[in-house]
């Protein structure tokens, strides 16, 4: 049992108010001498940052490629201690994150789930997440209630050890560190091509529910000239909010439920997981739309250079025989996220100038 | 299901007869060349350990603040293994000993509940911790059964690899590594005033119950012309034990309901949880005893100087809106935990020289 | 819920196929470069590979006496990630293995159980282990099915991160690493009596469903002029397929059920659990076969320097009485594991000429 409300009110005032704001209003609380301190949701990243950890993703992932090299990044930041504090179950964010850690030589605490901790006896969030701060010197956050990452965030700012907080993805809303990584593959993917401006991307699936995509869309503002594809069966359809953000920002996009007939236009395209809302695991086909899914059939319609990404974990949406395509980019989208995870922390902590040092 | 008894017996002889002895009794078979090697029972300090024990805290906290300090430390045990034996839920306790390990360097293992261990496969206490100690160089215990440390350290100094153990809470008697961490925490808070000899301390709640009180009394003989007040309802006055201890090392004491009369009076109030026996955690307030809260009304009633402990995790006892104050002190006293349980284990280890010459 | 058959089949094809075909003609498939890259079962053991991970587990152990030695062990390895990916519930595979990697300073990631992984989002088997190979370097498996551990490696070794797999236990057939454990605990046994060649072993206990009983039996054709003893209640005798083998390598071995006889024969004595399958685990005593049990009233009987073993955990099987004499070796026979598991990482990673120069 945890009692948040009216306890805490007192002390920790004004977080209804705050968390009410728009985020931009709030873009400057979570930062620190013009950097971002804590990583809470995708609107924190522009332009300049969103280039700069792209290259810093691909420093480190040099770096790590020799022994020598790896030394290095690991001696950046063994003086660190971080706390991976996840609720949910998770398997690929967690372990790249955990890895991301051993890669800069970070030690790392973990809770998952909640049976362990103080929380069954009657500690308050707040009390618990002090606790962390107290012991180590970042923490990760994945929990289901949307805005934990926030206000841990915000509690924190408030005390003596405000150690800084990254998102490791918030109840249904948001997840900024898989945003990272999506445009960190995107970026890769087009490296010989021009880099993401000017790109046509398709997003499939459930674009109604799905996190990533949301966020992906969100994103599209930082780079010229994108079109989007979104196609989905009409009840997954993207959402007013995010098409309304589109129309204000000029970026084109266009609704569809014929998958095929997008393939062969696209330079990307992300797969989401889709399902029926209402069908169980053990559903047959029909409650997966199978027309929404990807199949080596597919492979011969789409360009060249068209990269496949998808969030995984996979149920159907990407058939297994598509994998050893060159095309099949999901598989270093997902190795992507552990490098991406180790510049993030290695700029939070301000030892990026450390890793670029190594290259000039 | 495990079979101590009769199976065991044998071998090892005597343990029941051990166990009914007196700590004092006791104290030399947790040595080895006159210093603490097993660490069981708050008994085993004596003044100057605890004095030194405070110095080396502070040493191990100083030179962590910079990152040429932090590697001394972190290379000073990176040879050594730990195990980290937590069969209770704990939070604090674990990550604390936990993130001491990473800071002298050792590598941890952990253990925290019974599920995944060979329990289940019907195996004796003592032969899993035989186990943990051929792998391991340090065992950390938390268990629910009363004299558990105390009996590992037994069975395992009767072996050829008798590695040295940390109680980190016994059941409901011993949590020595609690008592020191408050005895740092009352000198650190008196460093400006002449440390703890002299002092006037209140201690808060469920004394009949609370280890914690009982420990910290228990240890005052150490400390010169101490005053303590109990403050408590009448059905969890402190057991007649340590008021006896308290009258044959003249130790003076006063016994009250009345919290706020107490308040003008000491240097230190030590706040402990307080709950109805009976009842239960969706209980009303009036379960939970209020005239035996800290309130922020009551900041003005107590010494400037007057600091506030608490052993976390708290529940309804210290008003969040204290935490501000800088007499708030169980913030502090929570990192003291960390601090502390690293100086122990350098000491354990007999690496407390090279800390200390890093001074010299 | 996974689902592995009619999905996967077109891109992993022929594991069907593959997993039919009799060890030897799978030996190539594991290996790179003539040596052993994923380490799946103890047919894979040839007597040079085995005189050799002994000799190197040696070394390890050696040069981890020192705090030097020990330096140099945990410099070998940190830029590599190990997963621990235990299924199946096990104290001893995993902390040797955890502890393992410490030695060498390898970082791990671990899953203990499905709970917290992806496989609750209906994941396949094969995504999860590509996952962990997204991330780490090792992967050490431990699952209930048969076969799992060298599917893994058959999987990988389709993708573009092959990956090492070290078998911690598969189902009911293989624990190659049990195996060499218990090679180097007899050849350390009989290290002043010329080594394990020509010597006599029993194996006592259920012999039909021990799997380190079976696994030793069949590794018996590398050293010469051994003889078996198979000691067990009729229900429980080795079956006829390991004694076909056994009759075919020419190597001597008797059958029976009268314990005590045996005892004054043999060189090593190696016990295993041993339980009426329809016992549960509250049985009396007549469920667990006493006849079948080794007594502390047995030692009068042993040969001087035969040596105890058993794979732990155990029960009844051995009299805790019989742990002080210097015969029992279980105890040294699970720490062996530890070196003999870092010995075997450091050969797969190819650091063992490393190893071994420190001793040139």
């Amino acid at each position: 049992m945890t009692y948040t409300a009216k306890q805490t009110r007192q002390f920790y005032r004004g977080w209804d108010e705050f968390y009410a704001k728009s985020e931009n209003e709030k873009l400057d609380f979570f930062k620190r001498e013009d950097r971002l301190f804590d990583v809470i949701f995708a609107q924190q990243f522009d332009r300049p940052f969103l280039d700069y950890i792209c290259q810093l993703s691909e420093r480190v992932r040099q770096l790590a490629r020799t022994k020598m090299g790896a030394d290095k990044l690991r001696h950046l930041l063994p003086h660190k201690r971080c706390m991976l504090y996840f609720v949910q179950p998770s398997t690929r964010t967690f372990l790249s994150f955990l890895n991301a850690c051993h890669i800069l030589g970070l030690s790392v605490s973990e809770s998952r789930g909640t049976s362990t901790s103080s929380e069954v006896k009657g500690e308050s969030q707040e009390d618990t997440i002090r606790t962390f701060a107290s012991y180590m010197d970042l923490i990760v956050a994945r929990h289901p209630e949307a805005g934990f990452a926030e206000k841990t965030a915000w509690v924190l700012n408030q005390t003596d050890r405000p150690v800084p907080i990254i998102n490791g993805g918030s109840g249904p809303d948001q997840h900024p560190t898989q945003a990272l990584l999506d445009i960190y593959t995107l970026e890769r993917s087009f490296k010989d091509i021009g880099g993401l401006d000017g790109k046509k991307i398709a997003m499939v699936g459930d674009l109604k529910r799905g996190r990533t995509v949301r966020s992906l869309s969100y994103l599209m503002k930082n780079y010229k000239d994108i079109t989007l594809y979104f196609v989905s069966p009409d009840i997954f359809k993207m959402k007013p909010d995010i098409l309304g953000f589109l129309d204000k920002h000029q970026i084109k996009y266009h609704q569809t439920d014929d998958f095929e007939s997008v393939m062969p236009l696209v330079d990307a395209i992300y797969m989401t997981r889709i399902q029926d809302e209402y069908a169980d695991d053990t559903s047959q086909e029909s409650g997966t739309y199978p027309a929404f899914h990807f199949k080596a059939s597919h492979l011969s319609m789409i360009q060249p250079h068209c990269a496949l990404l998808h969030p995984l974990p996979r149920r159907y949406e990407i058939e297994v025989d598509v994998d050893p395509d060159p095309r099949a980019a999901y598989w270093g989208q997902e190795r992507n996220g552990m490098w991406l995870r180790a510049a993030l922390i290695a700029y939070i902590f301000r030892v990026d100038d450390d890793i670029l040092r190594e290259f000039a």
